[in-house]
């Protein structure tokens, strides 16, 4: 029998969003007459613009014809949207990014998993707790967060958000090779002042070490202090690599494309000591590994760079914030903990008056109020007690859930 | 400065594909009046099928409209999908597989890289030699192929697919865990058996082995003695996993759609001994480090199931085939020992008469006929002195391109 990738024993048996998702069936067939509103998952359900579905319809006449047929693209992406990215999302905001620093790809999810390849087994990682279950995830099939037989975990260190700290972590203490980033914050909502995020990058300067920063929530940032890039710190692109995603800014979920930069500034170190260039070496794994994402797609994303687009992102994310500021307010007055929905489509929150954990959170809403959340420990230990609400839903159905709540009042 | 994956250090700077693009651009710059012909990179260049175009016209009305958008498809893709390629491509033809079998991934170069990940670093890796060069790159990456400061590589046995054994391997004599077959080859062009095929199935099961069966090209098979599908052969999917692509059969390669089958009855071992299924392996990388195919893309590729879709599929498979024929038919006149183009786009050739290394046949081919060709030797040592050239140019290209090669006579 054939020797298989022993890092596997070690995750949990089922990811987080996928376990959610079996207990929800396993309700609804239980009780087929109630219908849950789904606040859990982050996924959207307003239907992709206009002028992203006119750019691919355009992109589907050109593959029609053999005239204008695209095979093969480049694997970093199309020059018309990474200079679309590289402009708009840079340079127009006085950040000196250049267009081969941008790989478009086929969703963050995508990319955070597959970049670990070009690190080394030995890198210590630092995750924010509670955070996005996938980083984990990721760095334990790659065998550098490594578990041992007693469920010890190596190479992980935790970089705590709590309500003591805003859900903004401090420095560690020690030395971290990588250092994963997410602002705002899935799933605490938190965004970050440009003035903390500096000190991170100074950490990353004197340290040497790489801070993999994750803003595919970036067009949710309304307070004007807050950093809805890591380029906007001078020097972080001798430290960071950022990576963006249309999914929720424009809908994107069920059409995959986002895109990861890596600046040509950045440095690693082969066993040799030899330095090398990470823009290099992730092309090269991505020229081995894949195969760019598709035309039709990448018009679509591009659709979203003219005014048009830009507008409708904006109205996009305002619809979402204002779903989410209204969950923050109901859960408030419900007598819950409350944070994000200023610059975030996310609600962490927690009962005051209670010390239930979040499966039994998650069993009561579900149960009492057909409301379905994302329990807050599947986001790590510092989650345990917290429930995870998005503001993703239609406005009409998240107003009716918090009617549900308001009235069944759960006294949770 | 953070260290790399140690691994990239012994790849070759640039993937063959991405070579041969440079030189040409070169040429092309040096000679900016002159037309280049290419006949080397396995592009299509047949526009997508009407129906495809009218499926995914339809995907993108549903994205259009809140009440029929999709957001998150299932990881593993859409069961209308899985459900066709099962009936289509597996039960019609007498095959026993599930659609629980079937994951539907952005293409085959994506999912042969990332199947590595579930497998034990320490598997030894049975190449085809030559083999499309991405296979050995992968296995590098990842640290099964390992190769030593003195340049030996470990874990890696090659087999030699030569004009002796009509390109179609030996059984290896020692033991090996992973074995890439992929027929019709890429780049000789060989097809297989189903007795010869036999042969591979019964030493997987002897030695406990696993066969990664790549059938991109199975379109092209025109011969009945020919298997299409290693599924084909009794107890296969006991040791086999299958790759297969729209790329070639329906002009995919810029819209990125694939699938492969990990049928349940595969179980490799961690290190403890305790078995474990192969399929949710493989299911637990995807809904890990993946999030499934565009919706847009999954209904463009249903259309290929349709009756009109198949009808396409065979008269764009004879379009290629037309070309590989003629090519492979004027290299033969031209003195050249010719091989493929009978159920395969590829010629694979080389001068009877000249022992000139295959990049030397490159630059030839480029400067006096204008003809860009893919030098053999990048596919693997005993890719020596071969030059491939693909039948996926248009016929009106392929014929000016083979005129010129015999009034120019280049006399290789």
């Amino acid at each position: 029998m054939i020797p298989v990738n022993d890092n596997f024993r070690f995750l949990e048996k089922s990811y987080l969003f996928s376990e959610v998702g079996r207990r929800i069936r396993e309700f609804k067939r239980i009780n087929p007459e109630k219908e849950i509103i789904r606040m859990d998952i982050g996924d959207v359900t307003r239907p992709l613009f206009p002028c992203v579905i006119e750019s691919m319809k355009e992109a589907l006449e050109d593959m029609s014809e053999e005239a204008t047929f695209k095979g093969y693209g480049p694997e970093q992406g199309y020059d018309f949207l990474r200079e679309a990215i590289t402009e708009e999302d840079y340079v127009k905001r006085g950040i000196n990014i250049s267009s081969d620093e941008i790989f478009v790809g086929d969703g963050a999810k995508s990319d955070l998993g597959n970049l670990g390849e070009i690190f080394s087994k030995d890198c210590r990682i630092g995750l924010m707790n509670p955070s996005y279950p996938a980083y984990y995830d990721d760095n334990v099939i790659d065998g550098r967060i490594r578990i041992t037989e007693s469920g010890k975990r190596l190479n992980l260190i935790n970089l705590e958000c709590l309500p003591e700290n805003n859900f903004i972590p401090s420095l560690p203490r020690e030395h971290v090779d990588i250092i994963y980033l997410c602002f705002p914050n899935n799933p605490t909502g938190a965004a970050i002042t440009r003035d903390e995020l500096k000190k991170w990058v100074d950490y990353a300067l004197n340290q040497g070490s790489l801070i993999i920063y994750d803003s595919a929530y970036e067009s949710f940032v309304r307070e004007g202090d807050k950093a809805r890039s890591i380029f906007e710190i001078e020097e972080a692109d001798k430290v960071a690599m950022e990576v963006r995603s249309f999914s929720k800014t424009a809908g994107f979920t069920g059409v995959r494309c986002g895109y990861t930069v890596v600046p040509k500034n950045l440095t690693g170190k082969f066993a040799n000591n030899e330095t090398v260039s990470l823009n290099s070496l992730w092309l090269r794994r991505q020229t081995t590994k894949f195969n760019g994402v598709s035309y039709i797609t990448q018009k679509g994303a591009f659709a979203l760079y003219s005014k048009e687009g830009r507008r409708c992102i904006e109205e996009n994310s305002d619809y979402y914030l204002r779903n989410a500021r209204l969950i923050g307010a109901t859960l408030s007055e419900q007598g819950f903990e409350v944070s994000g929905a200023v610059n975030s489509p996310y609600v962490w929150a927690r009962p005051k008056d209670s010390d239930k954990d979040s499966w039994s959170l998650f069993q009561e809403l579900l149960e009492k109020c057909n409301i379905s959340v994302t329990p807050g420990i599947g986001f790590g230990k510092s989650g345990a007690g917290y429930i995870r609400l998005t503001g993703f839903n239609s406005y009409e159905n998240t107003r009716r859930a918090m009617e549900i709540l308001q009235s069944k009042n759960p006294g949770l």
